[in-house]
Parts: C-alpha cells; sequence; structure tokens
C-alpha cells in the first residue's frame, strides 16, 4: 500500500487504475481511524476495485474555539490499519496542498446545514462540503463511503451530490458501536475513565427512545423529554436532542413514520453526538 | 451532430467517447449564438476530439428584474450554426432537468464576485458558478471554452476551477466584434437602430483609453474621466467604468504592468458591457 502527499500523485495513481476500467472507491477521512472508519474501508474494498483512503485533517470545517490543534494524528498507525484492510493507497496531503492559496471558492448546502450541528458550529458543513468537493475533484472516485454516526454530514453530502449532479455514489455504513454501545469517535479519546462512563448516556437516552416509541410513544416532545432525564441523570451537558424528518431535517412533532433522533451532548470538553433512524414499517434493530 | 435534452443522454455520449480516449471540449452557453460563441465553438473543434455546445438559459443567475423572459431563445439556428462548426453534439436541457428540486446547494466563490458586474448584479455569479460546476459535472470535459467578453466570469470561473481542484482547464478566447467595434453579444438584438449607434460608444471609450495609455497617460482616475466623457457622449447611462488588476479585480490608482480595463453601459434598457487588457510590457493589439 502506498501513501501520497501531493494531488499530482494521487491523480496520477487513480488515472492508471480508471484506464484499466477500475471502479474506484474513496474513503474520505480525518485520521485517527478507528472500527466505524474500518468498515468504510471494508465496504470499499468489498465494492471496489482500487480503494484510496483520504486522511486529511481539514482546518475550513473547524471553528475558531474547537479542537483542531488538538485533534489526534495518528498517521502511522492508521495507514498499517488501512493496508490490514486492504485499501490500496493513503492520500495524506498536507494542508498547504489543499489550501494553497486563499479559499475564495465554497461550497455550501442551504437549510440542511443551518440546524442541529450547523446551527452548534457555524461555518462547519460549508468546510465539509468544500473539502468533500475538492476531493471528489481531485480523487474522482466512483463510489464515496460516509459513516451513518455523522447523520447530518450524510444527509449533506448526499444533498449536495444530487445538486451539483456529481459523478459518484454515495454509500452510507451504519454506526460502529463499542461493546457497551458507545459510538465509536476519534473524539472519544479525548475522555478520561469517568468521562467514558458518563458518554455513554448518549446511547443509552437512543435506546430509551427506541424502547418507548416500540411500546407505542409518537409526541416526540414526551420522547425529548425521557432522552433529556437519561443524559442528565448522567451529567451531560445537551446541545440538542432533536427528532426530525430524515429528509428535510424538518423538526416533527409527531413520529407517523420514518424519523431520525439525534443527540449532541458535552461530557466534558468533548463533543459527542449520535442518532438513531426510526422507521415505523420496518421492525426497529436493537442498536 | 445530435441534440439531447437530458443529463443521461449526454452522459451516455461522453462516456463513449471517453472510453476511447476523446479530448472532450465544452463550450457552456445560452444560445442566441453569435461569432463569439463560434470562435469558441472553433477554438474546441481545432483543440478537442469531442465538442459538446451546451444551450441553457440559466435562470439561477438571472435577478428578479432581468432578462430572463425575453433572452432570445433560438435553438433550430443554434443548432445549425454549431453543426457547420463541426461541434459533435448540443445538449440542450430544460430547467426541470437541471433544476429538478430546489437547489439547496450553491457554489461561490467570494471577492471577486463582489465588485463590478457583481455588484450590479447581486446573486448573478452564484448562478453562474453553480451553473458552471453542474455542467462540468455532468459533461466532464477535459477542457471548457469562455469568452473574455465577460472578463469577470472568465476569472470567477477560473477560479472556481482552481479553488475546488475540478480536473479540467478553461480557455479564454478574445472577443470578436462586429465590424465598427462593438463587442459581439446576443443582447445586442435588444438594440433599435438609433440604440446600436449609441452602444459603440462602450467600444470607443476602451479605444480612447488605449490611445491614452499608448501616448504615456498612467493615472486611472483621467482614463476614467476620459471614457465617462466618451459614454455621455453618446448618451449612455453608465453603470461602471473600472481600471483593475487583471488578478483580484481591486481598483487601481496607476497602471503599472498590467490592468483589466471594463465598463457596463445601459443603452436604453439594454445593459452592454465590454473591456481591454492592458499590458505595458507588450505592444498593445488595436482592439
Amino acid at each position: 500500500m502506498r501513501i501520497v502527499h501531493t494531488i499530482n500523485e494521487i491523480r496520477q495513481s487513480v488515472l492508471g487504475k480508471k484506464q484499466q476500467n477500475a471502479r474506484v472507491g474513496l474513503v474520505p477521512t480525518m485520521g485517527a481511524l478507528h472500527a466505524g472508519h474500518g468498515s468504510l474501508v471494508e465496504a470499499a474494498v468489498e465494492e471496489c476495485d482500487f480503494v484510496v483512503v483520504s486522511i486529511f485533517v481539514n482546518p475550513t470545517q473547524f471553528g475558531p474555539s474547537e479542537d483542531f490543534e488538538k485533534y489526534p494524528r495518528t498517521l502511522d498507525t492508521d495507514a498499517a490499519y488501512c493496508e490490514q484492510l486492504g485499501a490500496d493507497i493513503i492520500f495524506a496531503p498536507s494542508a498547504d496542498q489543499m489550501y494553497p492559496a486563499e479559499q475564495l471558492t465554497w461550497v455550501d448546502t442551504e437549510k440542511l446545514t443551518e440546524v442541529l450541528c450547523g446551527q452548534s458550529r457555524p461555518g462547519h458543513f460549508r468546510g465539509v462540503t468544500t473539502v468533500c468537493a475538492k476531493l471528489f475533484n481531485i480523487v474522482q472516485p466512483d463510489l464515496a463511503y460516509f459513516g451513518q454516526k455523522d447523520a447530518q454530514q450524510a444527509i449533506v453530502i448526499q444533498r449536495m451530490v444530487k445538486d451539483l449532479n456529481m459523478p459518484l455514489e454515495i454509500h452510507i455504513c451504519p454506526i460502529v458501536r463499542e461493546d457497551d454501545g458507545l459510538a465509536m469517535s476519534s473524539r472519544n479519546k479525548y475522555l478520561s475513565a469517568d468521562q467514558r462512563k458518563q458518554a455513554l448516556c448518549l446511547y443509552k437516552a437512543l435506546t430509551e427512545c427506541q424502547s418507548q416509541v416500540a411500546a407505542g410513544q409518537r409526541q416526540v416532545a414526551l420522547l425529548i423529554d425521557a432522552m433529556k432525564q437519561v443524559i442528565q441523570q448522567h451529567q451531560g451537558q445537551i446541545d440538542y436532542i432533536s427528532i426530525v424528518d430524515p429528509q428535510t431535517l424538518d423538526s416533527l412533532e409527531q413520529i407517523k413514520q420514518k424519523a431520525l433522533v439525534l443527540v449532541a451532548v458535552n461530557i466534558g470538553k468533548t463533543r459527542l453526538i449520535d442518532n438513531l433512524s426510526i422507521d415505523l414499517n420496518t421492525p426497529a434493530n436493537p442498536i
């Protein structure tokens, strides 16, 4: 497995494979890879002939008071993990490669980015959509893989691809959890042992919601109250708890068929997110 | 030469040619083709193996009080002209093809679009960059052709391509003029016989500027005054006259080496633009 750092190198590599009609998969990551990312790489290896993993801690998606500086950077371990999973090449550019001049052009998806994480993290999604547009243009994959863990991001990226007629498919892979239910996240590394226990409140709140829905509860206000209680019992600082339409991200009052339940909670200084998809027409899977 | 109206058809056509390693050229137009467009098609035919001309009057680049409704639509004549010039296919989508749902995602280039035509036509360039991003993603050309007549547009598109790492080259072709000097424009069709004479003031102002620069004048304020006089003698309503840095579009006070002289003038209800590139290091060509 190769590791390349420049746009020219990755383009040359992919071009060579495309000329052999290879199906190219891209897994865009910020590194600090865990089994969640691993599942994306595995899906890509399964479905594609040539798998690119990009590792780039993208400065434009961090707010000024956020954790860009301390975000974990573990390229050697990440590379070994990708190789073990069967990835073909890692594209790990510098910030200067990706942003050689002042970035004047931005890709922005309205409405869907103005709620939930977009409200707490102004500019975050504009950074995400812009860097993904750049990565898609650089790598020109047939498929790109994202995790359901970042549910709003997945919805925004899919909308961007559709709105701009980008010539690739987006695959969204299920959330991967630790044995006790905590959703895998690179930011879990920030948690102390005590915070690690507290952090389980996101998962517990979502399972509580799922049980109540299974028992017939459809009132969003009551479901949110129940989740709030679970999180507060664990001293989590709630950023938001929302139950929304999974297409429009509009808040629901009642669950009628499909719904997306999202939670964002600060555990100490670490902001964690998790979510649950509900579809009353299909049997619920344990999360 | 084929004419297709759907994204699927144009993609299939281009894909077939790409598989034969054809170099694909795109000439994006709004139709109502004149010899200016013709020069773009000719350049594409010269340099590419497969030439797509897109004809789409893009609603998102017109302001609410602008001429979207009355913009000339002459598909049959345009098609005959493209065929005669050697184009391979016309892509003439409907607005529903290009915007099947609410467009939430926009490509926007900051700063360069906030001055000159961007100031008079808020939202115009966001519509242009977004539709060009869509067309580039649909057609996936190796080269796309634009006219120097729309100088600011050419600069914005080039910056968008660079900022977003779009995998194509942009070629800018020289302004094509009528025998008397009027820059070719689809909007010239709006002019009455009297207005047609008045409209020559844009060209006359630019040639006046060029003569004064040739005679040693370097003071932008004085050059602009001279151009203003020419335009006012012809009863043109000045929107702007600017002399700017051709890279940043920042206004200059003095011409030191390269400069871009731009004029936008209303002749009756018709808004016309024209421009002149200056480079003190190379001998000036008559415009």
